[in-house]
């Protein structure tokens, strides 16, 4: 069916999302949505995918495509320490997309809100040329100190949620050998196409107090650290030896002849919370990643300012990070 | 200067925008901002402007780009009777464009919010390689019922405010003359370049509990009236005769020779509001938005829904009023 016009594409996504909850108090339809506000305080963040920027329609599906865009929103909202409430979505369509696609990209949206109790309320469609767009507004709450990059301390332990390279894995397997190849491997491609907001895992070190400050890792390792490093004022010391990498990721590397620790430091977009986090506390914050099945990795240490931000590499020599990964308007990708 | 990487462009955005309210806890820097939540109820919409589709840099500046561009979101806010507080920012910018486009779009910006004591509190910045596009969040809240365009009864006054067709007029001119032969008639270019958000008129409007139901017109007179009349469930007479049209908008018809009461019924992007409001509250509300200085106009009477859409056209007869105007995925522009 084609798109129809804006009317016809507002009807659709009502129908595809079903009735919110309660806190929503008018949703699609109006000129603004009307919600139960935030209680604590409020974070809020958008984020934009654009086509031939950040995905591909030759091997992203449009459930794929609404499940990573809403993702990366929730994503900085989990960065924050915050529990998402809200989103908005608002959309770029070329016309030649059909009315399926907006069904299938709001269901890839839904399932995911749905896990985490998000409300999608509203948005805007536009038209949109030569490029597909979509943006998400996520509005979340925290009645605790919000988790920023500005906290960790010398001393601190950084650590990682999950593994670390699946993204660019998936992402280098899928250029290189296509999405059809790929089809008997469907692990290999997961955690770019799908990756897993790490909001639970944020809720639970807020809810102990364990984290000093926090990333999610969008642009790759090496340059998020350097963010932490910059607005906390401190160093860095990171163990090339104690990166978490998954087997599907060896096992891709393998596929395509690359490096998976490359992958792991510079590959960007695995949204893994980078944080920094007090010793007294890092056992406790295991164990409550523990309870949610997701591993919780010490990496290295935070240092004093004067120490920079440092890799200890695979031989054993200290060498500078430098912050490689996701720069938009420098090039597409700056590392591998 | 060019672009810069997108830690430099946050940079100059930071700057352009100086400190913000003590509302916002956490600015622009972090993965989200961190602000003090609503009062009441909080009320959220987002719109965007595209390149080629929304504006055209041939005669659109940068500092009217930002403007307008938070000014449609702004007034969305208005159209629910809600006090805006916040505005995200979500670009998507073409190489080309250098620092000093950045710092204007953003000043235009400021000025605008900070008639309206909005914060702009963060954003987000991708690539776009073929059109600029400029998409703002707005958060706003309201202590008092959410005005929605579900309320209009039979017997209510429909009522604009400010005067209509000025927009059409300015874009018609525009695209007819070119900006340059319109440098000594910025009057005509005013409105459609740098439209004003009825946040003060929305808000004089609810503390007196007089409207029943509002939209903004943004689409067109002809396409709004049949939103509020379908959430409504009601019918709409208007009379072109009272249709308010401001003398620059007639000058301007006369220029081009085009019409004026065209431009007022299906022109669009005049962003006043268009109203219904109980008759008893009707000399009140006009009394209320006379001391903001704007006109508050009756243009004709909600009717039951039986009666549909009409307009008394100005040799008196009768008509069904189509919905013509803005309405993207079936031509740019559908009217005239």
């Amino acid at each position: 069916m084609p798109l129809g016009d804006e009317f016809e594409i507002i009807k659709v996504i009502k129908k595809t999302l079903g009735k919110p909850s309660k806190n929503v108090l008018l949703g699609i339809g109006d000129d603004a949505a009307v919600l139960a506000p935030a209680r604590g305080k409020m974070v809020v963040t958008v984020d934009s995918m654009v086509e031939g920027v950040h995905f591909d329609l030759h091997y992203t599906t449009a459930a794929e495509l609404g499940h990573k865009a809403l993702a990366v929103s929730l994503s900085d909202c989990a960065a924050m320490g915050a529990r998402p409430m809200y989103a908005l979505v608002s959309l770029g369509l070329k016309q030649e997309l059909g009315q399926h696609f907006i069904t299938s990209l709001y269901e890839g949206m839904k399932r995911l809100a749905k896990q985490h109790k998000v409300d999608i309320v509203g948005g805007n469609i536009v038209q949109s040329p030569t490029a597909l767009i979509v943006d998400v507004t996520v509005i979340g709450e925290t009645k605790k100190k919000a988790l920023t990059r500005g906290g960790a301390r010398p001393g601190d332990i950084i650590a990682v949620t999950g593994d670390l390279g699946g993204s660019a894995a998936g992402l280098n397997c899928l250029r290189r050998l296509g999405r059809d190849k790929l089809g008997t491997r469907p692990e290999i491609v997961a955690r770019h196409l799908r990756p897993t907001p790490r909001i639970k895992e944020a809720d639970a070190l807020v809810g102990l107090g364990a984290a000093t400050s926090a990333i999610d890792i969008s642009d790759g390792l090496s340059s998020d650290i350097h963010h932490l490093a910059e607005q906390s004022r401190v160093g860095m010391g990171v163990e090339q030896a104690q990166l978490p990498i998954s087997k599907t990721t060896i096992a891709a590397a393998e596929l395509i002849q690359s490096s998976a620790n490359v992958w792991a430091l510079y590959g960007g977009e695995d949204y893994e919370l980078l944080l920094t986090i007090t010793p007294k506390k890092f056992k406790a914050a295991q164990a409550a990643l523990r309870r949610l099945k997701t591993p919780l990795t010490a990496i290295g240490e935070v240092l004093p300012a004067e120490e920079g931000v440092k890799l200890k590499t695979l031989n054993g020599e200290w060498a500078d990070l430098q912050p490689r990964g996701w720069n938009h308007f420098v090039r597409r990708r700056q590392g591998p």
